[in-house]
């Protein structure tokens, strides 16, 4: 358990985790407006269809589509990001405060998104980029200052 | 070579590398029903087609192309877990089994996607998911439990 | 900072931040373009839209999300590999070759898709894939080879 001691790393973990999750919550969360409105990507997913039908397309499917698809252009950069920033031995306190803001962005910006709140939504994507291209930073004048 | 010594790392190592090639396979296999069915996602891909022809749809394509964003949904949250998991030094045997049940999983969530098989795609969707929450679930659990 | 005395590993690093910094530009040069054509994804992003429009779809925007999309599928995918095969105690030179062709290969990739200059695009593509394959050769044969 020697890599938990580090406090920067025992944040990494915690506050990935958590956007990791969130993150998975969004297939369930799509699977949930299919239902409601029975619009389905695939023939077979639906016994009540006729084979060939073209797939309609639901607005309210489709907005939470957009969210999770807004989390794979993030999350997984965050992860790395984080991951590396650990590797240059960064400030404890720095470090925890980027994966902090970083996670409640994201966390923020899926309720945002859900319900259509704009210009917050945008904000939060601002803020949560703000923090990878932060940590992108530190890293890169870690290798190259040394 | 220590960190190969430890078999949890050893199995994390071999399985995440499974699931990333068959990941990446789904790229070749949409290039292939792409130039089966001689539908482009850009004009320049196609040397035969007008320019500015707006681009055709094929379901045999989005089909592939879905169970691609499905993996991309899904298999970067297991890397990212399954690494924070060893972090955090789980029985070696528990973690073993969570790499090897999503990995089969996912295997045999693509068979049944392209073929469209349910409700068979949906468990498979639904065990891959399990493992991903279950190892998260121990993640925060250790974090805090300490 | 003793990771980072490794010279794989600080190569690994510097190429992995690049990528995933070129990967995040995308977003913002997506949100560009659709500013540029004024075609918006939900109606609460354009003030000056009827609410409930149908989102109309511009070549210009899509062209930046599929080659976003394209890298979604790829670089996740070389960071997973890349720091897996350093668990395996690669070869530095070896290692650091693979980095930087692909880092290369995938900032050419976006130049060339963004242009619609093929078939160069596709060469790149299959540069920065067979990268990926090769490393995810050399983990396996580590890891049955011992």
């Amino acid at each position: 358990m020697s890599l938990l001691e580090n406090e920067a790393v025992r944040s990494f973990v915690t506050w990935g985790t958590v956007c990791v999750v969130k993150m998975l919550a969004m297939g369930p969360l799509t699977a949930r407006q299919r239902f409601k409105t029975m619009v389905f990507a695939n023939p077979e997913d639906n016994p009540g269809s006729k084979k060939h039908d073209a797939p309609a397309v639901s607005e309210n499917v489709e907005r939470v589509r957009r969210c999770h698809l807004n989390d794979l252009e993030n999350i997984p950069a965050f992860l790395a990001l984080g991951a590396m920033l650990l590797v240059t031995n960064p400030s404890a306190t720095i470090a925890i405060w980027h994966f902090r803001i970083f996670a409640v962005s994201r966390l923020l910006h899926t309720v945002c998104y859900l319900n259509g709140i704009q210009p917050f939504r945008a904000l939060c994507y601002m803020v949560g980029t703000s923090v990878n291209l932060s940590m992108a930073g530190q890293i890169l004048y870690c290798i190259f200052a040394n």
